[in-house]
């Protein structure tokens, strides 16, 4: 299972503290195995990516390589130098056949926007003509790699008026999330798959959020999902770090599918089947997916 | 643009003897001109792949890297290994803003059959839909990279009653490559795209080979093309080869993009719009392309 | 921590029925766990390198990566296609700072030789220097890369008369590798250093096959090696094979960090400070390694 | 033959304005002849690296690949974010038998120090052995390939008395470079190899640079080197690039193995065996290199 990271702070955040530096990064929980001398860690080597926003209303930058995350040179001098306000990060293992290729790692951006998928969509192979067909020409014709996540942000971008606009408002985003999500069960829903899906999503514009948490069961949880905010994120000691709760503003929020501290107590679990949202002024909403996966019951851990 | 070679001999060669340790071989011409402290050479540094066959009526092997093949070390040590008596290799530039990634090195392959591309199909995006949507669900879900060459394979597998099948006769396979130039040609006419293209394609099922000189124009020359034959390829001195005529058998053949040896008398050009067959009894039959942009005239050289 | 492999037959076998086929072969472990949505796994994805021999009395050929095995393309088309009586493997967790490298993979060979490593030697940047100016020039100059496991290589080849021999007896063998922990145990005394160091050796010369689990501590053990021999190494089913014992002849030895099969009466332990040698005519001789290090008392796991 | 490029501006420039945009940038010359289907070109595909500052008095970021510029992914996405006054830029050819790995790329880093070459030491192996025995303990620990280029380095960093430091002279590192080129031509002496060296140094603490072009004859030219001031480096059209002079001032230096624009005018010769300073201050200061190999007769080129 992959592993994703949304950072967006008031501030910028040097990459090495979010990525590299920390005890219980998504990068460095294998690095800190290894010290343990125990072996049993995450793999999620299968390359990664980075991506970072500079300037708002500009596109990003991504960093992606298919070398394991963990010993890559590149990665640990550009997160000791580069800071950003909004940033995104993937470790990336593969499921099924999918080539390790870096056409295929996290994120993808178009324009301004940026994505990235924790999951895998159950049966892709059948809906990915009727995928295709759906697409605009450019749309279709920037997909450069096989995955189901890049077919996904296909779908995603294909609901926006203007893909390439250099500024959206959060609802827009939103409602092209939850079409994006519908489409999907819809195609498969028409081929009669019932494999299980798993669509922890998360969208960029380099200033709103958008990020999910969805299964199509209604009998069980989707993919973990915590975020925690604060006032700022910072390391204690020993490579320790924490969510500093310093006053009542909220200057940091953080998304992880796991959190990154030892304070359990600083994460909050994103419900299974709910949208996300972080918008620009770093308010966050939270919003339940209503459709045939919904249900208010308990829904079972696997 | 890239370069590409084909061999077929009647006993092994070694991988090294027609590939690395010729003075003039598609991956060691860089090499030499290095010694020469003269820096312009051929560079077709965007990766490589290698084709090989153990036994008929099995699949071959196939071995690509992204790295430029002269400084690999693998392709060194496997090439001074491996002895095979069919083979494919190629040496790659981009064309265009395709994405260096392994899933984009020739050769492909398919059950046996294995297939490279020396060229491109001008206009591809713009029949991209097209292709995808004339395929079989197996044949179209097999494409695992983003160029205009895999799916010109993926077009000639569609041609084939059963791509999986273990044997063919070299009719069947020229009777396919027909079709899929044929093709390619009408869906490029039906979009109005004018662009040149220059399919100079190999395929092998490990005994047959066939492979085209073509450009969809009846004014210019295809891209370059020779083969030669003889009785052994075999090493001089200093590094120079040698095809060798001492009887009147064909014990070797090999096709390739430019001549591998200094002795010009040894390369016949293959006609621009010709079929050049292979059968797995060493017959070499080449058969003109006969369609509109086929022609009599002298075609100018560009 | 790396896990190695070796694999002597009287027979070949086809690389793929050792290394990618069984379910618990050194590269799949980390598959099965995928599948098993266990994302706690092995992990030694910072490259990985096979070695294996097609002739006697002829250098080996070496296939190395600094992808992790599991998604290695070319690897997985490899072992379908070569078969071997003789085989290295190792994959490799980098410790340290060290940095990956195709430089830094196992195994390493000069001349007919090969080597490769499990463990570290504590202290080593004390002593490299120790080391190489311990070395004929041609050996000195033969080290590309920086880990203390080719280094400890080098000492090996140091202490044989001519290296580049086609063949040893492995009483030579043997007698290099015991000369080459004493030389390692005597600069780090001489540097005072008292670091833990494990050095889990694998030496062939395409016949005979000299292995060490060794630990410069008389109150531990060293890492983990196991052997099993049997009349043939074949796969059961589900992706289970197992050590097939048909006849009192043993016509297979594997020596392993981790047994390959689930049937654990297959494999044993080889004690800790020992030299197990495996002869080119199938006997599998164990030495204690006999120094200040050496107990009969029971040692403490870790 | 390698190539290398020195930036130093008063005002940050986009990486991209330097590296990839320009027509005749030591990248993009490659994907200019690509264009112009002229297929020689220059090759220099055995990796490259990029070094740049963005604070005075601190270490420098560097990001290396062993895979070609021309078609580096994030080289073109982090080359259109990352602005610096302070740039080096390295494109690998490889000469001999180096291994084409990350840690043979330029620019290596040491503290604040960042050094380049263009070029080689003749009959290096030879006194390999000699450079590390003058090495202290940490600068010899802190080599991680096997270059002629990083082995100049150590040794210049072990003439300054605390190459950790923040901040240097130019005087210090002038004279720093002046006892590397001098040691180096002892122990070649010493040893008795004629063979030729190419020393085209590059050396940067982040303020100042210090670049050499030498070679150890006195009749003949050493490998090309130009610079290039005025007060802005900027695109005209059709990607090409200008000095522009608007006043007296220097607010731009370029130092480049080869001219990046096509205004030969722009672009002064470094004489042979000269060391080039640029000061913190945009000094510009030219010294002849006073040993056996100075001449004031005219040198051949080769």
């Amino acid at each position: 299972m992959c592993r994703m990271l949304v950072f967006k702070g008031e501030s910028p955040i040097l990459l090495a503290d979010l990525l590299t530096r920390p005890a219980h990064s998504i990068i460095m929980q294998s690095v800190n195995c290894k010290l343990l001398l125990d072996w049993r860690r995450n793999t999620n080597g299968d390359g990664f990516g980075i991506g970072w926003y500079d300037e708002p209303q500009e596109s990003g930058c991504i960093f992606t390589s298919t070398l394991p995350a963990w010993g890559n040179l590149n990665l640990q001098r550009l997160a000791e130098k580069i800071k950003s306000k909004q940033i995104f990060a993937h470790v990336r293992a593969t499921t099924g056949g999918t080539a390790t290729s870096e056409s295929n790692c996290h994120p993808w951006q178009f324009g301004n926007l940026m994505w990235m998928h924790n999951g895998m969509i159950g049966g892709f192979p059948k809906i990915k003509r009727k995928i295709q067909a759906s697409l605009k020409e450019e749309i279709y014709l920037s997909i450069q790699g096989t995955t189901d996540s890049e077919h996904a942000f296909a779908v995603f971008l294909n609901q926006l008026d203007d893909p390439m606009k250099k500024s959206f408002t959060y609802t827009e985003l939103k409602d092209a999330m939850l079409k994006t999500i519908a489409l999907l069960n819809q195609w498969l829903e028409e081929e009669g798959i019932e494999d299980l899906s798993l669509l922890n999503f998360a969208l960029t514009d380099g200033e709103n959020i958008v990020c999910t948490r969805y299964v199509n069961r209604s009998d069980r949880e989707g993919t973990s999902l915590f975020f925690s905010s604060g006032s700022k994120f910072q390391s204690e000691e020993n490579g320790q770090y924490r969510m500093i709760k310093a006053n009542k503003r909220e200057d940091v929020v953080v998304v992880a599918s796991e959190p990154l501290t030892y304070e359990r107590t600083d994460w909050l679990v994103v419900p299974t089947n709910t949208v996300l949202v972080i918008t620009s002024k770093f308010n966050v909403l939270q919003y339940p997916i209503i459709d045939k996966h919904h249900t208010t019951k308990k829904r079972s851990t696997f």
